[in-house]
């Protein structure tokens, strides 16, 4: 094989509305955005010979794990199925590793499933914790810790050392809310000022409520196969060209860097380096805005803005949908909703969406490449994954 | 790609105590397995470029999901990461996915462990619960359905239409405890006799408490490469040749059948075609013994038996250690002890420790073909993997 090279197309893509879906099981709600995505290219069931399924919490949420099995099944497919967990990386995990399937030539074509339900508890203390489960369970969520916890910690150290201010982290928010309103799949489609951030409650200082996503839940599905397949499909193709996967510890206090999100970038210069490209070739990404102190570390760890530089390029525009480098046409995480297995495959819908020309009122102009970059918990995990035509 | 001549090579292999590690953590039994394993390749840890991890539970026993970036870190790993749940079948999917990575050559060296700690818990029904979550949750586990249910309902059905006995079943836990008693990896290395287990508590009729095995703590690591690779490291490496996946619904009363496991058999055949070779070429077998019934019911659906005569091949010592096909010459989950996720790699063990003639008392002779079963919950998941020389 050739890193160089090597290409995978995505000839089909679909996802459910994201929100509460009180009246879907896990499994419809797969269901719901499988048929979708086949429809779009034409193909049955019977065609397909892989799902691969991204998927966080079913065990936390639902108290059903094993869901290559029943999901599969559920869904009327008789191919294997398997599930990956990565926190909220696990849709992108299960692109990634569906890719590798592909190449090899062991499977022809492939559904690749993120899906997630989070909103069956009654109590917010639940959610938290089964939220938690993607922290160090020893060093931090039994004591206490939890996921907005850490990134207040990060987002003090980035206070502090590069200057960002609270303002600067609403506009993300603002941001991402004047993109939701352009996309009719997202969640959230109300705009938002940096008012409505500031004086929304404060969970963890320096982080306001509307800093932070919503637990929801949702479906997200793309077809993948290879380059010769794909012809008789789709004319015009978008195609994986690179994917990449990087690590941190998960407990703050074992990184070097409070303020850095070192595993995104590890995984964004492999991915560089294996293309041949800089940053300055991205075009558009979709990152993991969970709270809007990631984006700004994400855009930088991608090498978008330079370091400490995030919050500042965010307050002028740079990041906007008609700025240097649009950050979440889609509305991201924050606006665009966050079932969290399903987001690494929702990124990549957007991207589809966008060199597809088919983003309408938010779509952006020369594409060349597009990037995605999918996190777990508070960055023990990063995927990379560059797009092109 | 060639599915008929691929070949990915195992050089190193180390699994730790299965049984009850109370002083280890997940990543710290993780370590000693892969310390273990990369000792017999002379390999360091920066020359992995993957690790894949199996694990059925922590989100449930240990309250830990995201082992991804955990246990890599934790293991001192600076490379990509990934962890696979399919129930009891975790570890052998992770295999079959690494496997994938080395054949597109994105992988170089790549170490798959299978690691589960499920002794944390001080109530048999928190254990119960844990395992339940692999089953249906809504149509079974949420009724009070348990997995030793599911397989006294499975038995019940097999001694109905078959004539299968208790004694038949009690027999797979004799042989494979006169197993384990060659094994010094092994749980349990004490001799059982057919009386034991037809006294033994009752638990769900007709399965006793020595028809199941135990929960139990345990780390299992192999490495692979290419063939090419395996040069440097190993002379006479042994290969996984196929491996193939599949399923049946996860709810009982939505099979066709009762007392046979049809995601085994469409795994097995598809192997068997891939390779050219049919169930007469295979000179040994680890299988899925969750509960004595589960043996007798993968032997006929892997062909090694003819369908209906597990019980009375076992009876006649057929797949006794001297038998015409030697099954679970390790112990099995039954008594070699089954820590869910790390079972799948556990078996590999096995079939590495017998082709390389390092089984001492149990070694079999004139081995041409090893193959693994793994299951994932009451039967939802199925992975058949094929090893040669």
């Amino acid at each position: 094989m050739n890193p160089q090279t090597d290409k995978v197309a995505i000839i089909g893509y679909d996802m459910t509305p994201f929100g509460d879906l009180y009246d879907l099981g896990i499994s419809e709600i797969s269901n719901l955005a499988l048929t979708g995505a086949l429809k779009k290219t034409g193909l049955e069931r019977e065609d397909l010979d892989g799902l691969y399924i991204g998927n966080a919490g079913a065990g936390q949420f639902l108290g059903q794990e094993h869901l290559g099995a029943l999901i599969s099944t559920g869904c009327g497919l008789d191919c294997q199925s398997l599930r990956i967990e990565a926190s909220g990386a696990s849709g992108a995990v299960a692109m990634r590793i569906a890719a590798h399937g592909i190449l090899t030539g062991y499977l022809d074509k492939v559904a690749v499933l993120g899906v997630e339900k989070m909103t069956s508890f009654s109590s917010a203390r639940d959610t938290q914790y089964a939220l938690s489960t993607a922290m160090d369970t020893i060093w931090e969520a039994s004591m206490g810790g939890t996921l907005t916890a850490n990134f207040a910690l990060m987002a003090k150290s980035h206070m502090r050392e590069y200057g960002t201010t609270s303002e600067q982290m609403a506009q993300v928010a603002v941001k991402n809310h004047q993109n939701s309103k352009l996309n009719p799949r997202a969640q959230f489609r109300n705009s938002i000022t940096q008012a409505h951030v500031l004086k929304s409650k404060m969970v963890a200082d320096p982080i306001h409520l509307l800093d932070g996503c919503a637990a929801s839940d949702g479906g997200a599905v793309i077809i993948m196969c290879s380059p010769e397949v794909a012809e008789s499909y789709d004319s015009e193709p978008v195609y994986i060209r690179a994917s990449k996967q990087g690590h941190s510890p998960l407990a703050l206090h074992k990184r070097e860097h409070l303020n850095r999100i070192t595993c995104t970038k590890k995984a964004a210069d492999g991915g560089y380096k294996q293309l041949g490209i800089t940053p300055k070739d991205i075009s558009f990404a979709e990152v993991h805005d969970v709270f809007t102190i990631a984006e700004i570390m994400a855009i930088e760890a991608l090498g978008l803005v330079e370091q400490g530089k995030g919050g500042m390029a965010t307050e002028d525009g740079v990041t906007a949908l008609d700025g240097e480098i649009p950050i979440n046409t889609s509305g991201g995480l924050k606006a665009r909703g966050y079932p969290v297995g399903a987001s690494g495959i929702a990124q990549t819908i957007e991207i589809m969406e966008q060199f597809k020309g088919l983003a309408k009122d938010r779509q952006i102009k020369n594409i060349e490449w597009g990037l995605t970059q999918s996190m777990g918990g508070s960055g023990g995990t990063s995927v990379i994954s560059f797009f092109s035509r």
